[in-house]
């Protein structure tokens, strides 16, 4: 249902990553809301789980991962903004990935995939935006890996594009979130069922990715949330077992248990790693050096009880832009939700990105 | 080598365990400095990983995990206190756990072993006390889950204990330390070699105890502190591979590697469950309850970049001694060490010990 309104383009012939690797005719799925004008594209990235499906196209169709934020009349407002989302190059959703058939040998990529990085994954969404028309970008806006997407789109494409929201986002990963996804990759690959990336024709390594999202889970939320939320609630079985579980168990092995049931594991592997790699200073000569190419005005939001983009990071990335002469507008939210809090609190973050977007 | 000194007591007859379980004649290995004077008696309570080997002997004998802090002249001063660490029951360091010969099968219990509690690890540490002669406690002092069974120690036996010292630990564990602790158990039982805890024949489940131990690691220790130790130093391999790495996943394997060498995954199950039921309020009307038992006179220590027990859990506590009209004193250490400080800043923690120990 979902995928009713999903669209494909194909890159014409090889695509060059940054480590040299082609990808031959990557595809691209995405899906547009609102009409082309003049100078009304946004372009929403996306993190590292969500697909495409932003926002419902219609009442008979399933709501989006940021359906508060998207539509008709909303923050982002799909009757005045051309919205365009595509899956990232490496994920699972319809772009090309490692689990896409790779044409030159007819099997699926697996580990053959190349690693790649966010600049890949702009560059394949900088030329789907010229394969639509869109010469010239009104925002670039996105969240947690979105958000690092978006600085990278708005580093590496800085005539196309007018106002910039990162969300969630730093302008480099630093070690404590390299630390988390490693033990998360790591759990997938601990798993017998992973092979060496190499079970599509066995199944999911379904336990070591359900544990690579639960970890993944607690780098998401917050320890004072999760305390009046859940506190030492018990949820069922012993309590002297290894079986039984609080409440904050349950909920974590939910979490986990039905991650796999849409999402790839090598996808997980390869999205992971491109977000240990990002780092807009990389053969710029420094954060500030490469903040100073981006002209688009930026809006960066971060949230106080965030432990995978602390507000040192954030703090970091404003002193980026304030070193370089152009100081951003940002918005500490005070929240106890943590990273996930642009999911959870449309009501802080949509007034502020429609402002930017408007005015 | 560091052996030597370790001592061995059996209890008489069966141990019966806060889940109505009983275990056969446990042993408790421990160790002593200093000489038993009047009133002179110092229990040290370790954290999860430390054995009872707390300090030297001698010049001959191997550091302790808190040489800095405990020997002749230090802040925990054995020329002055009879001091006793014991391994805990359910651990690996010669006390009775899981990978011992239960009396009653002449085999290992594995998991058969009974679900345990601080308060077992508490009465079993008691009845060694008394065994050694020792009716009164001049204090109990723990860091971490140390902290925590140091708190029960004054809350089940009030009229032993003069003086408590709890460092990093919480008056009841609250759920983001149990979903971080449930993730790492996950990781020992997602290993094959776990074999449902019948692995003594085979050899350790190496790499789930080991990615255990890396998320561990990375709740002991802070982000802060991590991007001004490694940043984003690269340490080996190619930057666009998996196998390429950070100098913090460097350390983080060194860290994993090197823990299943000396820990016993079935302990370190059977003792990360018994923290998540650590709760001073069980079966005592609450917390302030449970606290207004307390006799001895309270040092409370946390850390403000502790993400395992965050500075809020400091307060509770503090909160509950205040609402028991015992207010306790309460020191924050501003440093960014994170929960493991108590290890690395002897000079931050010891003047405190030494004051409240001798005053």
């Amino acid at each position: 249902m979902s995928e009713l309104y999903r669209q494909h383009w194909t890159h014409p012939g090889p695509f060059e990553t940054e480590s040299g690797a082609t990808i031959e005719s990557p595809v691209t799925a995405y899906e547009t809301w609102g009409q082309l004008g003049n100078a009304n594209a946004v372009l929403l990235t996306t993190g590292l789980s969500p697909s495409a499906h932003v926002a419902s196209h219609g009442p008979e169709d399933e709501p989006g991962w940021w359906e508060t934020m998207v539509g008709p009349g909303k923050s982002i407002d799909t009757d005045r903004w051309f919205v365009v989302c595509a899956n990232v190059l490496g994920g699972c959703y319809g772009s090309t990935g490692p689990a896409s058939i790779d044409p030159k040998t007819d099997r699926r990529y697996r580990l053959d995939f190349p690693i790649i990085s966010l600049r890949d994954i702009v560059g394949l969404q900088h030329a789907l935006l010229e394969h639509l028309g869109v010469r010239r970008l009104r925002a670039v806006v996105g969240s947690s890996m979105g958000g690092m997407v978006a600085l990278e789109y708005a580093t590496m494409f800085p005539d196309s594009v007018e106002r910039l929201v990162a969300i969630s986002a730093s302008g480099m990963t630093h070690p404590f979130a390299i630390a988390l996804r490693r033990v998360q990759r790591r759990a997938v690959m601990l798993d017998p069922a992973w092979r060496g990336g190499d079970y599509y024709d066995q199944g999911q390594p379904a336990a070591g990715l359900s544990l690579a999202r639960e970890i993944g889970t607690i780098s998401y939320r917050s320890d004072l949330e999760w305390t009046g939320r859940f506190g030492r609630d018990w949820r069922d079985g012993e309590l002297f077992s290894f079986d039984g579980r609080f409440e904050i168990e349950s909920y974590l092995q939910h979490q986990g248990e039905k991650y796999p049931q849409s999402y790839d594991a090598n996808s997980y592997l390869y999205l992971s790693r491109a977000m240990d790699l990002h780092d807009l200073s990389r053969d710029r000569g420094g954060l500030a050096q490469a903040v100073s190419r981006i002209t688009a005005r930026p809006l960066i939001i971060g949230v106080e009880s965030d432990v995978l983009i602390p507000p040192f990071e954030i703090e970091e990335l404003a002193q980026a832009f304030a070193d370089a002469g152009r100081p951003a507008d940002v918005r500490m939210v005070d929240v106890d939700t943590g990273h996930d809090s642009f999911l959870l609190h449309p009501e802080m973050f949509g007034p502020p990105i429609q402002a930017h977007l408007g005015e």
